[in-house]
């Protein structure tokens, strides 16, 4: 028996993507058997067996009654759950042995259902579109920029994750935030847009120069595309997501880049921007059918420019294919 | 010895707003001293004693380090933290005794310093600047307004938290999320906004009429605005805050309308839009100078209009005054 307690987890088994902040909510799964304990106040927006408990109830009462129908010796709890909440387990299955549940729930979560590809994939199209279509003019600063984007993402009917714009040297510090830097003519720009779509997340970077680049500029970006054709041209099922990442690292490595390419090669996407599998030199993950990631190799020169190129892209029987 | 892990928490002892996501962060305060654990990534963004470990190590051995001076037999953890989190302190304090410190930390975060009253007097003075600035036009929806309140709020400088814009009969919804209703002549009109500066809240709510307001419009405004006013004349340090609630409730009772009064008359403010003290019928919370909260009365007739009006107040030792 499984018991899902985030938010995230509780929409992967209900399908429900119900905040109840404070208030206790669990899935309840063993075998194909499933139910959900929300508070009464939400119980409109779950389907299925629903055990909602009013303000002022133990909501351990409900839960009791929604696993009653599972073998509760053993239980594995969301590693996600509160102190606050496992109290509440605890008095609901006082006689349980708990195990934490993450390994069996990020297994379960890194291959997805064709519902949960195709909505990933409207996530990434929609992004995509606003990537082509945002404006960039001399003078607008990278924050005015990001919100620019945040509303179309808004009009797009996408609800916005983190946005990064980047302008100049900027670009080379890949987990910069957007500050009040203006964009001037000559200087690199870097787009990193991540944006849900009923829950599901796509990521996408783009890199370019406004204006006239450098002779270097297009090396790098050139090395930095080859990267990422080369891991994705690597990833198919039982490939590790190890080699992946290091098909990515060793084309920019033959040029001499290995150094500034300092962060992993990608991240699986679903209903987290940030989930299995991972894309990096230690990562124990195989690739199976239907894991969904990024792959965006990137080089930064410090004080210079940075490049990252990031799509996403769903493995399939014959190899992984970009969304 | 106190132990905060969520960025709430957090943030309250250390003074700075860190979102390690899944990356174990925590803040450790015994008498005088206090210590922070965070990430090597984030650990420029914390002041003070900062114990700070790489991606690899483990986190158990900072904390160990953290809490050298406190004396950790009776260890008071944040009921925040989540069961994965809370292995790495069992594994740094494998001789304490834990309890949860949600009591203490309540009572210590409902009494705000001077600084976190000023940030959320800021909060809410902008608030106002924009409720007061927005233009409704005929054929907007409820969505439209939403977003261009929250451009607004933006553009001030705050960070925007929840937004409720209802018209007409969705006035009477008081917890309805903007749809793609319109704005009709003659209908009325519920704006809910939540912001924050510098991760203090601000929330206000004003109601009116656009257009030709029935009679009966008018008659519960006054209601509503007349509760307010008693509970605010009301609040007292050493008053109960179920006495607040029920001089505003008593009002609206001795009207008529006591049924369509349907939720609890405030809320604390601060680091969170919902924190200690609660204003409610059976709240146990003593009112104390440094107290801040939200009188929020409202009259819900439905299928035809509701009314509600909010501001947030501070308890001084005269009582309590509008920020």
């Amino acid at each position: 028996m499984i018991i899902a307690t985030t938010t995230v987890n509780f929409a992967y088994f209900t399908g429900a993507w119900v905040e109840t902040f404070e208030r206790f909510k669990v899935a309840v799964k063993c075998g194909d058997y499933m139910a959900a304990v929300v508070p009464q106040l939400d119980a409109e927006r779950v389907g299925g067996n629903v055990f909602a408990y009013k303000d002022g109830e133990d909501p351990a009462e409900a839960l009791r009654k929604a696993a009653s129908r599972c073998d509760a010796s053993v239980v594995y709890v969301d590693g996600g759950t509160t102190l606050r909440h496992f109290e509440i387990i605890k008095r609901a299955l006082p006689n349980a042995e708990f195990r934490l549940a993450d390994e069996i729930l990020r297994e379960y979560r890194s291959v997805k259902r064709g519902d949960e590809i195709e909505k990933i994939k409207t996530a990434a199209t929609k992004i995509r579109k606003v990537l082509e279509a945002v404006e960039l003019t001399p003078g607008i600063t990278e924050r005015e920029a990001a919100f620019k984007i945040y509303s179309m993402l808004y009009e797009e009917g996408l609800h916005p994750g983190p946005i990064l714009v980047q302008f100049g040297p900027n670009t080379a510090l890949p987990h910069l935030e957007p500050t009040e830097k203006k964009l001037h003519r000559d200087e690199a720009v870097v787009l990193d847009v991540s944006a849900s779509y009923r829950g599901y997340y796509g990521d996408l970077t783009t890199s370019f120069f406004f204006g006239e680049a450098p002779p270097q500029y297009a090396e790098i970006y050139n090395t930095v595309k080859e990267a990422q054709a080369t891991a994705l041209a690597s990833a198919k099922p039982g490939v590790g997501a190890a080699e992946v990442d290091k098909a990515a690292r060793a084309v920019i490595e033959a040029r001499g880049y290995g150094r500034y390419f300092i962060h992993r090669t990608g991240h699986g996407l679903g209903l987290e921007i940030h989930e299995a599998p991972d894309i990096s030199p230690n990562s124990p993950d195989v690739l199976k059918p239907g894991m969904v990631f990024t792959i965006e190799p990137g080089i930064y020169l410090p004080g210079k420019f940075g490049v990252r190129l990031e799509i996403d892209v769903v493995v399939e029987k014959d190899g992984a294919h970009p969304l």
